[in-house]
């Protein structure tokens, strides 16, 4: 299966390209960057417009400035497209919703398998777990410069999917009463190296259930759009995210 | 809605009588116990045989000898059953279904309503991800005789029911080897006065995820029944589940 | 050992009189308490002044307004005092410690060993692993009214001993910016029934050390105070707290 | 400060090269390996006997049929060593032994700075919490061969230097009666890619004390290995570890 990078030379896309190059199902074919340079193994380009390679998935860990090199590529020449970008406004996202009609397009805010799970046993647990109160922790690197982390955000409007009339509460300090039922308690703890954890702690009487989840390299994200990408190139065109993929 | 409880003087008996008690839509009206003895609040029998209180439901905390007279009164008031016992044998068993064509039976071996969303998340996550590795770890206090413990068990076959080829692993010492991609690692650790405490841990390429509940006291289990209680006075004659209840 | 229990009707109280009731070693001779009653198994006064009973220890549980009157007895009767009671102020410690001239005093702010070995093993911690960041997590229950809680704080203020620029920082949201070296995050989960679980996270390039205290009862308040009366009453006239007592 | 490191070209080796390289103190002059090879940046090596270079300190990660070549040379030079290799018999440490009369030697089986101080904390806490029962808890990749690992035998080791009477339980199966109070559970979860976690646990009556060690990356046993090397330039000749270090 022939992969195309866009984005090759950044963080994620180095990752990737790691990643691409141990799985032996997968050959990467050619790499796009604006600051492009020679790499061995592929062909790299600065822009899309350049690519003279066929391929069967591209994939994309860039951002939002690119969308239209890339769309016009995978169009062109039909090719489904990976998306693992975040940041797209909303005439960004009516362009990729366009391009699904004729393609397959595959986007989500956080590739990682495990934490697309996590999301999904969360809103399991909220939905029978109705009077138990919930509270998410999330712990990052101390170089992180916002807080709370996006995937954070991301559990807690999975919680407000199923509890409507749940309100976000950041951070608690001095004499603010008791708890109300419909808050959810976001909390962002900062130190050493630490990749990225999520816990979202259903507290109710007498008992307490945890969902947790540690990333421990970058690479999940790298792995999980490669499971995106084997998904992506059996399906008919389309918009598809993590929960289509994990059924 | 009137309650019977059935093993009103053993230790969950006990625990359910006070949360029967707390419980404004719930009046207890008749205790019965081989052992019984005047208890303040509602009238108590040695045998079903004597009971001439009506109820809405029976809730049995007592072990399989109990069955016969509770099912008896049962089919002749048609009166609805949740069955908190284990240790039925297939003939009891048999019987139990015999009388779900008649009146509402509910049956689990574990009344806490935390430990079987666990169950259910655990499922969902062994399906979905595919490739992690699952161990399981219990804690419970340091007077459990028998060891791993039945829900630890009940976690292991949920494991199983999607993984069929899991074996399971009690206990690594030694060189023993790498492990093998079935193996379901189950540790019993026992210590102080722990309640009940269950974690499964889905380990995969550098991410982690964690499924964890902790029981703090005994009334999970009797809040579980009652619960249960609830949702059974609703149903038509049949065999219920926590799955079931649970939607 | 003959223990008087003062503020015997309260909820440390309550707690208190059955652990003392369950020791062998010890004999509950009387209680006092402004809402006095009468109680089976030991005499019960609403004022110190009344008490025609010796004893070899007193344990408070109670709040500052009764110090005056258990200092006039153990001053007078030459009685060892646990004081498990917070909130004193200056007039008030001033007195203790001119009490403790004559007669053994024992005060701790939170009796739980637990978490008194669990503040010695943080400030061990803090000075060995001198460029870890640390941040402190406290959970309880949803009832709860203040945060965060007077433990994380004497947990906090056991970090600022050792490093003494700590910054306390409650709860991060928004574009803040890198943590700096010298913020100690504290971090308030509320829900559920929570006793009270404490934890202290150490973080640094790669690894992470953490030590966590989990509360299942208010027994462990009780006991804690048990033991310091077991260690008071072998002590000379002084002032002492948990640190004197683990060594 | 000159550094020196024997085994540069094994798995540690290679990570310690990458950290000295990074830490501007530190400047690497030479390493050896049997199967050495040119690398840019220093010189190589095949064997001891060859080196030219002057250093402050040699670092050794390899195996106990270098030390000979070692000592050799940091007792001709009156360098410093750092041993951070397992597996030595008794002769070997006799001449180790030897070797620290005349010169600063360090020893230590798990370089990580964050284990080591989990060690002090556990003996701190088995000193103090004389009635808690003791269990630790492992989990490393599926990848390794034996269990439990050396570090969770070396946690077991330090709670019966303080409890004399430990003994050391492997997996608990079947009906096996009530946890005897100086049982040591010790249990080695294996999953996934896990560097290497570690958790002593101390339960008692209504209170768990827990000390948890989490090493992300193999990181963390080079920037032990030289934080030692940086102690033990300072030093007189003799034999030191962690404890010394720690202090």
């Amino acid at each position: 299966m022939k992969v195309i990078i866009n984005g090759y030379s950044g963080t994620m896309g180095q990752v990737l390209t790691k990643c691409v190059a141990d799985d032996e199902e997968l050959e990467l074919v050619a790499g796009i960057s604006p600051k492009h340079h020679d790499v061995d193994g592929f062909n790299t380009y600065s822009s899309f417009a350049d690519v003279k390679e066929d391929s069967d998935v591209v994939i994309d860990f860039s951002n939002p400035l690119a969308l239209d090199g890339i769309l016009e590529y995978c169009l062109k020449t039909k090719t489904p497209v990976v998306l693992a970008t975040t940041g797209y406004n909303d005439e960004e996202m009516e362009k990729i919703h366009e391009a699904a009609k004729q393609i397959p397009v595959f986007l989500s805010f956080n590739m990682s398998l495990g934490v697309n799970i996590l999301l999904k046993l969360v809103k399991e647990a909220a939905k029978n777990l109705a009077n138990f109160d919930i509270e998410i922790i999330e712990k990052h690197h101390n170089k992180k410069v916002d807080s709370p982390s996006g995937t954070a955000v991301m559990i807690a409007n999975a919680v407000k999917e199923i509890r409507e009339q749940s309100e976000f509460i950041y951070g608690r300090h001095g004499r603010t009463g008791k708890r109300q039922q419909n808050e959810v308690g976001i909390h962002a703890v900062r130190g050493g190296t630490i990749v990225g954890e999520h816990s979202a702690i259903f507290a109710g009487n007498d008992e307490i259930l945890e969902i947790n989840h540690s990333a421990r390299s970058k690479n999940v994200f790298a792995e999980g759009a490669i499971a995106a990408a084997k998904y992506l190139v059996n399906q008919k065109p389309g918009f598809y995210n993590m929960d289509d993929m994990l059924g």
